[in-house]
């Protein structure tokens, strides 16, 4: 069998880190990650990386790949007998200065238990501060370019599932224009387990393309200090999803994970007024207006 | 018997809310309170009052009166028998402008069902940027006082209440100096139902005597740009405490309830920086070591 194994997957995760730094710091042009390795108690480690840059605001691009005991709760939740686990992935989450580019988040992962079962893992979602139709048409339609390489359904399948997760239930609204999240792909009767790697594959490579394309369609745009306030204000709604509502986040803070790796997707700064009101007819509005559900973008 | 009933505790809440609204636009000077009164569709209502001053930069005070049929999650949770509900409640949160007064949040409430149970709940706790001694002793002795009048086994039990509920666990940090927390105060042996809402009642009343206190304490000291940006990064980790941890706010977010009026803890700005390090020796790190439980300042 071709199946790949762990030291496969993990060994292309830490090249996928590498190549993702280095084309972000080309993105950038001034700022450079720092590193901190780190080593998990329990078993593995990981290097995460930050940047402070002249476009991205604050970011992190975190690979990881640890190992042990599952915790009861969590295979209880899983539906698991008691097993050890690993798991390799890597993270991103970036602020962009400008609020005219929007936020970007990527996860690409792979779990496997020690009686046999594994599965791959992950997504990309886009929250922009102002929604420019173009971004948005752009990015959707080259996810189900990704998508359709390895099989067409995984585009309605995946798109739809971002716009379920990434969902701030309280506030009723999308935290951005989604994206695609999967999880639990695993081998079946039409698909091996390297079909599926090679899907999380080209989802992961497509990360820096994408990125780019929308920090230079609109790193262009000036902003002004109303365009600012707006985006601190988005990104209260940023903190709160990640804090309330994702189930990754949860997981880490639950668990012991290492807190600031998995606080890396905090915004530099935000802001939250009682009752925020933006104008009728604003781009403002416009956005907001936007961050529903089910809208079709890729068929724009 | 001389039981209080609901439109007594009610009323009294009202009043509460007008007092210390009262209260605090005179310590601020220039702030007043912006009123929303909201209903709730499944019955009740409340009223959220707002305050943007000179001292205090961002103000929520929240009185709401609200019942209807429990749902279902919450009534297993509570232990409770399918019921109908009545809950009142007052719900404070201060964020002052200058870092070397504290934060301050109370909470005063009261809970019944149509099957006979009821119950009082509430508490105090202060949060300051900087921990200073004389503020934490003033402030732990006057609540010291408040229970001793009642009962002398509050304060010590309702003291470790705060120190283990005011607790971000994934920082293994106290979310500041504690106070009192208390619920499910019912009538007893030794306590009528009029005694707990006496207790109450002096807590509620406590609030603008102490925040008044810590106010004059502090502002007068100067502050910088590098104090202003700690008490930023400060209002972050009390962001992660309310969205992570609080059961309130928890409670409040999957149930519906008024979004805004939930929110009004927010600070107005709060920062977040990757692996955020503060110089050995210095106020910042003294508050850092003082964030554990345990502390006994009433004693000291």
């Amino acid at each position: 069998m071709d199946d790949p194994k762990r030291e496969e997957i993990q060994a292309f995760f830490m090249g996928l880190q590498d190549r993702i730094c280095a084309g972000l710091e080309e993105l950038d042009g001034t700022g450079t990650f720092h590193e901190d390795k780190w080593e998990r108690p329990e078993g593995g480690g990981g290097r995460s990386r930050v940047i402070e840059g002249q476009k991205i605001e604050k970011g992190g691009v975190n690979f990881s790949a640890v190992e042990g005991h599952l915790p009861e709760r969590i295979s209880k939740a899983l539906n698991l007998a008691p097993t050890d686990f690993y798991a390799t992935g890597v993270s991103i989450v970036l602020h962009p200065k400008n609020p005219h580019v929007p936020i970007i988040h990527m996860n690409v992962r792979y779990f496997e238990t020690s009686v046999g079962k594994y599965w791959f893992g992950g997504g990309i979602d886009v929250t922009p501060h102002y929604i420019y139709d173009e971004d948005a048409i752009f990015f959707h339609k080259y996810l189900k370019e990704v998508g359709d390489k390895h099989d067409s359904g995984y585009y309605p399948h995946h798109k739809k599932w971002a716009d379920d997760y990434f969902y701030i239930q309280h506030r009723k609204e999308t935290r951005g224009i989604g994206g695609i999240f999967f999880d639990r792909l695993e081998a079946d009767e039409t698909h091996t387990k390297r079909d599926r790697f090679n899907y999380v594959k080209d989802v992961g490579n497509a990360f820096v393309t994408i990125y780019k394309k929308l920090v230079d369609q609109n790193q262009g745009k000036e902003f002004s200090e109303q365009e600012k306030d707006w985006q601190y204000h988005r990104r209260g709604r940023y903190v709160e999803f990640n804090l309330v509502w994702d189930k990754g986040t949860k997981f880490g803070l639950q668990t012991n994970g290492r807190i600031e790796s998995i606080l890396m997707s905090m915004p530099p700064e935000a802001k939250w007024t009682y009752n925020h009101a933006v104008a009728k007819d604003s781009p403002e509005q416009r956005t907001l207006d936007l961050l529903i559900k089910g809208i079709d973008w890729a068929s724009k």
